[in-house]
């Protein structure tokens, strides 16, 4: 069985890993693997967040891959380190609205039986000292933070260990099993699976509605730089209404995230971007203007219509889809790949991702 | 005559351009050409500046070069383009302290004989309709700027064709007509130009005093773009007794310096100086969040004791200084080169670089 995935970030590299350790012979089309939006993100690991309240499929697909992580990870890295750790998320509320909004946190991971510790704005300083003070805080001290651009590229070692092969052009039409590339060539496929993002509906050659149009939704973030790190904790910075998210590296990298913003395929870093991110860092850090400015970048989170992730068969015969995944990519990576890779070897797939079925939207 | 250059930055490559020119052998040493200072800078060529006010050696030095600057530029495009222009300078006025200073400086250019036109807040909004409202404008129209890395690159590649050579490693000392380097090798020498601008006096051999230590001052400098352009002149706007350079390129880039800090040999472009700039050309061209950020960097400009240049003969026989030119080096290369060339060859050079002798330090 040949199987062609088209889209080389953390989603379509998982997949493609997770099939190719199963004996799937795997080839893996993207211009720019491990390039886009995947080595953009943050990879902060939270437990939840308020998009999972009332969501009960997508709380139970979230849970599914925290369970899987650690299991994934030490897989992964019996070829390269996977840039994965577990060693808390802090939460800090910087005005009385965020700080009612951690208590529904609390009251909610506790409901699912996931640590939390309540912190005083004596503890978060004591914490965190770096920090502007706060009027409280919470941690859970099971969750965590992956390194993108690290378990990128131990996915790219890894599939390469295992004879998968990448492919570096770009898919434009799929005709009768057949791939065609950008530049003519084509890759013939037993099974096809489609994980290239907000560029996953425009590969052309299927019929309308068998794949969902997947909106392109910016983030930019900023990469700054310390020696030693000036932030301890993965963290999330909640003030105004608006949540930063800060999330550290053992190298000295602070990864401060993000921006949203509705402009179709744009992934410009802009100014205002840039500004508003080193604005709202210096609100939450003040010290972290002496920080040197290492990077500011732009991504496309891949919004499905219903904004939730879209993985499995679809209604063309043979091909998959696993794409949609909006800002939880790297989260899902884990539970996402095993489901694939159980739909392309014809074993069953977690039950979490039944709901997400690409069916919905036909 | 074998001469050796101690440092390639736009002093260094100018003087070691102007010399091969006139046919000595020049061997250029800097592990990184071109790579410090010179290529951070924005490049502003200005007719005056609030520096020259009551300093008049410096201001015939800087109408020395002036002067020079087309004559220089055309030789050198006999090689390769130079990225010079002089389609004018605007001052802007966002206040009324800012208008006076305009006054002064209007009156100063015109006892010089330097052409200005007075514009009123509606001329200023028809010359740059992307700038927020002023209080008031002087154009320059014979002014321009000049692209520093296409200036410097320009003068590498003349350099090259002129058989001049450039060795790419670091001077540590001068001994015996000698300079080692920090491999152990060592390149003889005639005469010596040490012009490492403020990396100058750390090159080891000298007697005390002979060359006098040179003050680095950080400058952190933005590079925006945009196309088509949102700034079609240079400019200088004053606010606040502050003044920001913007800097337009044909290809869409729009540089923005710059700060000003004393923070020692340190080239770390930092959170806060992005912020601080991204601040103040955001009041000064309201629509330059859309502007891709495109690079943050930093230089280290180079102040002798009394912060004016350095240019000549030391007390040193055979040794020459060419370093010092704090914030004008790009403005100071061509008189620089001229007289640099002039004092190897044992010519007369510019009697303007003459009060800029190292000798005043001795």
């Amino acid at each position: 069985m040949n199987t062609v995935v088209v889209g080389g970030g953390v989603i379509g590299l998982a997949t493609a890993w997770r099939a190719a350790r199963q004996g799937v012979s795997v080839t893996v089309i993207d211009p720019t693997p491990a390039g886009r939006t995947s080595h953009v993100s943050g990879g902060m690991l939270p437990a939840v967040n308020e998009q999972l309240y009332g969501r009960e499929n997508l709380r139970n697909l979230c849970l599914a891959s925290r369970e899987l992580y650690p299991t994934f990870v030490a897989e992964l890295e019996e070829f390269a380190p996977a840039g994965f750790r577990r060693d808390g998320v802090l939460d800090v509320a910087f005005d009385e609205d965020a700080l009612s909004s951690l208590d529904r946190q609390r009251s909610f991971q506790e409901s699912l039986g996931i640590r939390t510790e309540r912190l005083t704005p004596e503890e978060c300083a004591e914490l965190q000292p770096a920090f502007a003070p706060t009027v409280g805080g919470l941690l859970s001290p099971d969750e965590g933070a992956v390194d993108p651009r690290i378990l990128n590229a131990a996915l790219l070692t890894a599939l390469d260990a295992l004879g998968g092969t990448v492919v570096r052009k770009r898919a434009v039409r799929v005709e009768d099993h057949t791939v065609v590339l950008d530049d003519g060539d084509t890759v013939a496929f037993d099974r096809l699976v489609l994980a290239a993002g907000c560029w996953t509906h425009q590969i052309e050659g299927f019929p309308e509605h068998a794949v969902p149009e997947i909106r392109p939704v910016k983030g930019q973030i900023l990469r700054l730089h310390s020696d030693p790190p000036l932030v301890g904790l993965a963290t999330r910075a909640l003030s105004k209404g608006r949540s930063l998210l800060l999330v550290p590296r053992p190298t000295g990298e602070l990864v401060v995230g993000s921006t949203y913003e509705e402009r179709g395929y744009d992934e410009t870093a802009t100014a205002a971007g840039t500004h508003d991110l080193l604005t709202r860092a210096a609100e939450v850090v003040p010290g972290v203007g002496t920080l040197r400015f290492a990077e500011i970048s732009a991504g496309l989170r891949p919004a499905s219509p219903d904004e939730l992730p879209v993985i499995g068969p679809s209604t063309v015969p043979d091909v998959h889809l696993a794409t949609g995944h909006f800002r939880m990519g790297v989260q899902l990576a884990p539970v996402t790949a095993v489901a694939m890779a159980a739909f392309l070897t014809d074993t069953a797939p977690p039950t979490q991702v039944l709901p997400f079925s690409p069916l919905r939207f036909s």
